[in-house]
């Protein structure tokens, strides 16, 4: 009953999406970096924003816009963060102004958000200049997703969308979204900006309490380098235009939204980890067997996070040990002696450890599983019914290469 | 009245030293990977372990061996971690009673150590069979630290020694230790091995105290790359020959230790961080006005745990947006608005951030303060009058070259 459909962020009915090149990023000419989402009709709307004491002026300005529940589109760009930076509210506020004038609706209720470097003044006249166009180029497209989807693009090598379709009280429900990532991803959101639309009628109270869940358990379980950054910003506008009784309470109808915001949350959360800056493979942790499933995301969590395990995988080594470390220091406490640990892929599926010991194993088959794009850690823990799933990827020469000269 | 000597862990009389290649390390047929450091006298000890919960076996054994508060002498390896291992404690026990028939003590008043690949059976035989030479070697001088000192290390590429000597009741007194570091180290204590030695007289209670504090106030404030390891040791050896009043509770006494203790173990944790691995530079991150002591540690911590800092100062970069998001992730609470950053080094001494806002600065003059090797990040909180100074590394290609491919 759920598809993965195209069209990403204009999949669901009544949404347009535009990205142009403004000029905030003044070295790459011809790059996209100011997207503009916009929807036909007023939409209930909800948003997470990074936990990190230091927030960016969009996100105060956000904050303000969505004390109604209530929006019509979200501004973005990409190139500087507008986060410690001189003039910050006003500028996001500007933002938010030039693209009300533009679509004919209120300041209020049009979002904002920003993504590149910190600490400098945004060039916001070049924004506004850029808004007349942007709006121009407004369409309901797979075309028209795909520039938005580029316009937020900071180092990500590839732009992230996903859509999906289901049914909900006998309607067609559409769900899309774009999403930036790569550095910066940590469980508790890092810099990662990610714009969901959806077709289906709900009230804001219940868009929002659905976001909170399914963040918890799709970008809040990835890792790419443990900082979180100042501008995190997940938010979702609901146009009601799928034509379903509006969802005003916790039910079936509800249930299957959910489904399917976690399902179209999750692909964007691992296309996110899988390019995480420099990333040559997406590390996918399972931890079954656990006390709890609390207990299991917090060891698959420390284990994707892990540094050493993150640079063993860079360099296809079963270096198991690392990931026993990993979890040990996790803060969870559990039996070492009852952890048996599995890499997996295409090539193969491979017992390195049982019983918290080392296993004789194949290294050559071991080198071929971990030399896959896509790598398993498969832990048992031996101690419950409980199971999580993180995702995380490798560290390597080029995530140094990157992050070492960002501003240049 | 604290002056540093030369000597090392023999630098305290009544202590001899060894170094000698017994084959745990198969591939590297030139390199030292047993030590030994003997009291001539029982001495008072005291150990602080990893806080990991998969421990490896000699930690298991030296719990046993230290119940007393009693010790003579240590015997430690490189090149395998025993942890994961099969027959752990076994193997770890027959290198304590090796020592312990070659030097004349009970096998409990032997401690242990190792250090290496997780998860492969120790080599015991080697090292049984290395002991002999291990013993004919053992001597008090310089050379005989450095012997020990270098059969300790693994990817370290710098040899850890200090030694200092201070006045305690009128009484000369010696504090001298050999580390190793590297990869791993966190707070908390990553795979880092420490052995010190010293000749004051001192109960085995109060060394344990003594220990204690002042691994609080120095190891677990370094940082290399966040992960902790199964194997992090710091021990402590006191035997007495100094002759002074011996230390049976807090006083004058036991404060003029432990500021010799500290400064000890300052100057080996920063030698530590500043050989991560890969590493090009030490990072020392201070800040100050915190509200607490606490709080000042915690935000320091975080800046030098963070990757994309790190990678920064690896660039040269002084990208100090991500110092203050490092300062907003750490957990504690703050005013941005008060936050001064200033980055310093011999070149030069440079404000970048004012109030939490970019300040504009000499970017010439910047990358001249960050490629020195040593460099300053200075924090001013504005809040209150506590501070707190944490050390860490940067991270770089190298980084990611030894990790990738450790075990081979």
């Amino acid at each position: 009953m759920l598809n993965f459909i195209d069209g990403g962020v204009c999949a669901a009915r009544g949404f347009r999406a535009a990205g142009v090149h403004a000029g905030v990023k003044t070295h790459a000419e011809w790059k996209k970096d100011v997207a503009l989402i916009v929807s036909d009709v007023d939409c209930s709307a909800a948003a997470v924003f990074t936990k990190n004491v230091v927030k960016a002026a969009p996100i105060h300005v956000d904050l303000r816009h969505l004390a109604d529940g209530k929006a019509r589109a979200v501004i973005a760009n990409s190139g500087n963060a507008n986060a410690c930076a001189p003039q910050g509210e006003e500028n996001a506020e500007r933002m938010c102004a030039a693209a009300a004038k533009a679509i004919g609706c209120k300041p209020e209720d049009v979002l904002v958000s920003s993504t590149g470097v910190i600490g400098q003044r945004i060039h916001v006249e070049a924004i506004e200049a850029a808004v007349p166009a942007l709006c121009a180029a407004l369409e309901r497209s797979a075309e028209a997703s795909d520039a938005a989807g580029h316009a937020i693009m900071t180092t990500d090598t590839l732009k992230k969308e996903v859509a999906v379709e289901t049914t909900v009280g006998g309607k067609t429900v559409r769900l899309g979204g774009i999403a930036k990532g790569s550095g910066m991803i940590h469980p508790n959101m890092g810099t990662m900006l990610c714009f969901l639309t959806t077709d289906i009628a709900i009230s804001p109270e219940m868009i929002k309490e659905a976001l909170l869940e399914t963040v918890a358990v799709s970008f809040n379980r990835i890792s790419v380098d443990g900082d979180t950054s100042t501008n995190d910003t997940c938010l979702v506008l609901a146009n009601g235009l799928a034509g379903n009784e509006p969802i005003t309470a916790k039910g079936p109808d509800y249930n299957a939204f959910l489904a399917a915001l976690r399902a179209l949350c999750t692909e964007l959360a691992k296309k996110m980890a899988s390019d995480g800056e420099g990333a040559r493979h997406l590390i996918t942790c399972t931890v079954k067997g656990a006390k709890s499933e609390q207990s299991a995301e917090t060891i698959a969590k420390s284990v994707v996070s892990s540094t050493l395990t993150k640079a063993a995988i860079f360099g296809a080594d079963a270096n198991w040990g690392r990931v026993l470390c990993a979890m040990g220091y996790s803060g969870e406490d559990f039996d070492p002696d009852r952890v048996t640990v599995r890499f997996a892929s295409a090539a193969g599926d491979i017992q390195v450890c049982a019983n918290g010991r080392g296993l004789d194993f194949d290294e050559e088959l071991a080198k071929k599983v971990l030399t896959e794009h896509d790598v398993e850690i498969n832990i048992s823990m031996g101690e419950g019914e409980a199971s999580c799933t993180c995702w995380g990827c490798d560290i390597t020469y080029d995530y140094i290469k990157i992050n070492g000269d960002y501003r240049t």
